[in-house]
């Protein structure tokens, strides 16, 4: 099939179809409480891809965790069918999770805990669901980015209640993600769909506050990349992330 | 456990905890188009109660029904984890649908089927998804209410597209849902979830925009119910109903 | 397809295809203690339809129930392979329950609770398993007019076994089921597969031996109904069910 | 706990405690065309092991088996949670087939597929559904026997039908099974429950009507047994097999 | 299609494919603490068979056992996809274990409960793991044989470590395996794929030091068998099991 | 619990407790031709982890790639009950794959695919299956690393078939993995499970011959890395991944 061409000229200037420059973002806004039985609950949009990330406050941990005197933290991710342009069946019908389904899940886990404090958090734990309402690309870097706002919230939520100390310092620092890649020889940030699907090179990264790294997950199924590629992508991640950061803190900020 | 008094005296009247008349519906919103990737998406509130309908085209039919030259309308009903005030675990991660899903996607599809010439309709099939965001009481027939208009909003799609002719009649007449139920002696319309979980008989009442029934479904585990009852409680059915396809032809004659 | 007609004349008079009047039950008979295993064990035959109901007493109830002084009661339905027409797969093998058999298993579990007094019954469970041997139309109805026979024979077991105290009135009243429906514009009493499969409406009826309502479902996914013919087909279904617990007293009268 | 005691002393002879011989058949009733929707449908009692076997006749073979001119004979076995004396939860409850299950439905096929002539069925298939109705020992067995006659009966009807010619050899000879095992030392024909689960060796041994051997299934958990036990149960299953062939036979000429 | 010639004649003897005798085993090589991890680990060849049996020692029975001062052993047998000539599904991806897995692992485990006194194991159990990583014929016979010896070794283990007393005597016997078949009307001994998969009869003899029987299983579906021919198959295993126990004595004395 | 010391000073030099240098591999064996039924079948160690890595060619592709005329390539990981320190639960049993499985699954795939030609594997399939015998610490970088040898012999294997010809260039690139990690603030090469388990961050390296990288997979859930850290880890797996490159060269030099 002929390659669709990513990118134009506009003014001079090599820009992406959208009209953004390889270095922006696409717009992003935080929606917080959007729903009200969550303890915590964030719209996020990131261009015309939405999630809704919950985060649910369960006083108790798993089993295999009791007695440590240590919290947990969880996330699930899911779709909804008609949240991609062609309808995707549902998991529970299929009676089975994907391999991709699980991959996300664990991934925002472990990019949450990589901010907590354990002990701070005490036997206590926050599942965060992350349900993508609307797919356009960078579904778990949204979900990661607004997953952190939720969990904020949820953690106001327990001080308010008194289930912890309002001095506890749970969060370490803050955490945001972004995808970067190359497209046709490009790199880009923060890709949709059409960009995702045309990457030789794409990466997820998931930043602190602080500008340290929790996770990187480059794939290059591709076309391999080096060394030099790799620090640029790692620029326009750190950007990215920066920017991110500031909105989420922009949201908090609210009451 | 001593029994909640869901309802209370102002000005010398008997209204329900929040305020509304026996025979009152909760605010509903029809929002169309609410995401973009599905042929119909619509976004309902019934009071608390948020459901994200959306209706997917698909030109074929599943193998059953192939050659037959008629079409099929089915639906699949689910709650995000978080839509329920305690966080109920995703029936993918189980890996089974439960029996009350079952139940209420089966209810859907029935509801739409009843109001669609599948002849008209052609070889085509239109699948609803109603996921609810937040629950309160009332996401089945806030599902079948939804519904119904992300259907219409997939057939002008589909005739804009000219996968049929602009002149067939698929849609026999309009479609709505609403429960009713007797909560300590009094009957109600409009039950959201305290009054539900209280009601002795509760009743889903499908109906046409001609005012017949496409399906009653009335339940009574802690009280039965006799015919004097039975047609109160209809009478509240077809009130409501009547209001809410109100509503529902003025969110479609907008554009 | 051209359409099988469902009536014929007989001597100047409207008479379905097996003989019967529009409000007439098919012969039914009900056979207790046909295994001995189970505390219940009834075997119903609804013309050509037959059910083996047992009901199984269990001292104890499930976890979410424990220490509420409570009884409870659920049911399964199933059928065998070859019950119907063409061979239907198992569910075991299938590895999943349809919704068709969760919805009729809710069903039962329902009707039988709504006229079982569960304080009475104390922390014990009854569990009801329907499963039918041969299916012509009704086999829900047909399992829930079995169940409670076999209900009645298990609570006796368990007085004769001094589980419960003889003078325990756990049954509040009876309990019965029969389907009716508009066929053709002809509105009968206990539909079997012929004319249910070609019903425009069709509605299962429980009532208790005091004529009340416990469930009332109906569906008219092939054409609605007016509160005219829902008032002709309650009717109809009273006369039925009446007739049904007349049966199901004459069948507990023996011993 | 205290072994219990399974043979007793009656008139000067060591019996067993329902009266029987050591190498004496529980009474058999073999009743054919008990339900009327499959192709055969035969319901065994051996003692009060009760057992529904269909046979469904299929025309057409699997896909693995298309175009090779042979046919197929395959078994499902299942038990209604009432055929035991403790409820057994469904299968299809759990999701899954047990071990135990598969293992019998195998071996009912196998013994099946043993006298027939697959040639001669030419490209149809013959379900068989062996469902327990009651469980007192030796459902495996009875399951086989009356699986027998189900085949003969639809082999009949396809010939009726003239899906295969009246002059097809299918069946090329009897079979029938009998289980046998050592309790207490003493070698024993047919054993109920209690026998069975205090046998030291169990064997179900399956042949044909001349006296040959399709399947012998012993197992010794609870202790191993040699060459002149193993003679001596098979003399005794030779004899059961016998006996039960004739009334197999018996069933067979009834019309 | 033509039938493959399974013998060959040789110096005017007739022979097997690979040059065997009738009456002789493949060559078999058992190798002890093949990896570090479980308390017995066996790799065992028989021919191209070749079969991981891990034996893992765990503290403590199952709930159904505990209390009774009994242990417990169980096995699971599987195979990695490719140990076939054509890839297998995995089982774990398919979702469920096949009947004959469950038959399998069923059988080793009653082979080896049939040698272990329960008592002397405690409340103790072994789990038994049997992969095969190449398959000839003859997995489930080389599997009991090889597990013998892995148990063997996680007793040893168990006793050095102290879990139960050095003169607990808890193996009653050795148990080996061995599967014996008629092939083209020649009795066999040990049969490899080519063989099995062409036997008109095929029996797997689970046999114990002393020479008596733990599990006889003869199939043959695909040509009865008389005493006679089940007298010789029987004198070919207790051949083939002699020297099978006499290669894991001579294993077990290595050190 | 008190942490454990993973380094100790040896001649004035810190090393790892297995005496290791910082940027020292395990040892590393590669055995090709391991099994004999699949095209391409190696055994790889790596210190004490041993995965069996073999490669199935398969003529035809899977449905969604047909007619594309390129091949496809994908992996399946798994690992045998006593891979592992205490015996885990095997994922048929389960009845799902676990989210770790799939991750790991995937992740070989997607590095086997970026270094094959897919238009020149014409239509066909290789199916890559790495089950681990035996686990401490790098199962998923050995897989892959054992997986590339396995797919080069699957290729000889068939090019000696003639499924494709002779001078069909289908591998790209070599391809091998390994993990590094910063525990207790050293960065290590090549972890084992006791300093898996203690890394703060710990990366998957997959690279190509020619130093490129496919995939990148670092992970700070305990402690969040800077640039200088990931540069310093890169520099270790460039390290490694040259030195397994060479072994890889090595075995299939071999004949």
């Amino acid at each position: 099939m002929a390659e669709m061409i990513l990118t134009k000229v506009i003014d001079g200037e090599i820009v992406r179809l959208d009209g953004r420059h390889m270095d922006e973002l696409r717009p992003v806004t935080i929606q917080r409480k959007w729903t009200s039985n969550p303890e915590g609950s964030v719209l996020i949009s990131c261009g015309n891809t939405r999630v809704l990330c919950t985060a649910s406050w369960q006083v108790g941990v798993p089993r295999w965790r009791k007695g440590s005197g240590l919290g947990w933290v969880t996330a699930e991710y899911s779709m909804i069918p008609r949240a991609t342009g062609e309808r995707t069946e549902r998991e529970s019908i299929r009676g089975r999770v994907s391999g991709r389904t699980h991959e996300i899940s664990r991934l925002i886990g472990r990019s949450l805990r990589g901010v907590i404090d354990m002990a701070a958090l005490g036997e206590n734990q926050i599942i965060v669901d992350c349900d993508v309402l609307q797919a356009d690309g960078g579904t778990r870097t949204a979900s990661i980015t607004g997953a952190y706002v939720a969990v904020a919230d949820a953690i106001r939520w327990a001080k308010h209640q008194h289930y912890i100390s309002d001095d506890a310092h749970i969060l370490l620092d803050q955490v945001s993600a972004i995808s970067v890649g190359v497209i046709q020889n490009h790199p880009m940030l923060d890709l949709p769909y059409p960009e995702d699907s045309n990457a030789g090179t794409d990466m997820n990264v998931v930043m602190t506050g602080s500008g340290k790294f929790i996770e990187i997950q480059g794939t290059a199924e591709h076309g391999p990349f080096d060394r030099d590629e790799l620090n640029t992508l790692l620029d326009l991640a750190t950007k990215g992330n920066k920017e991110l950061q500031k909105l989420q803190l922009k949201a908090l900020a609210e009451d």
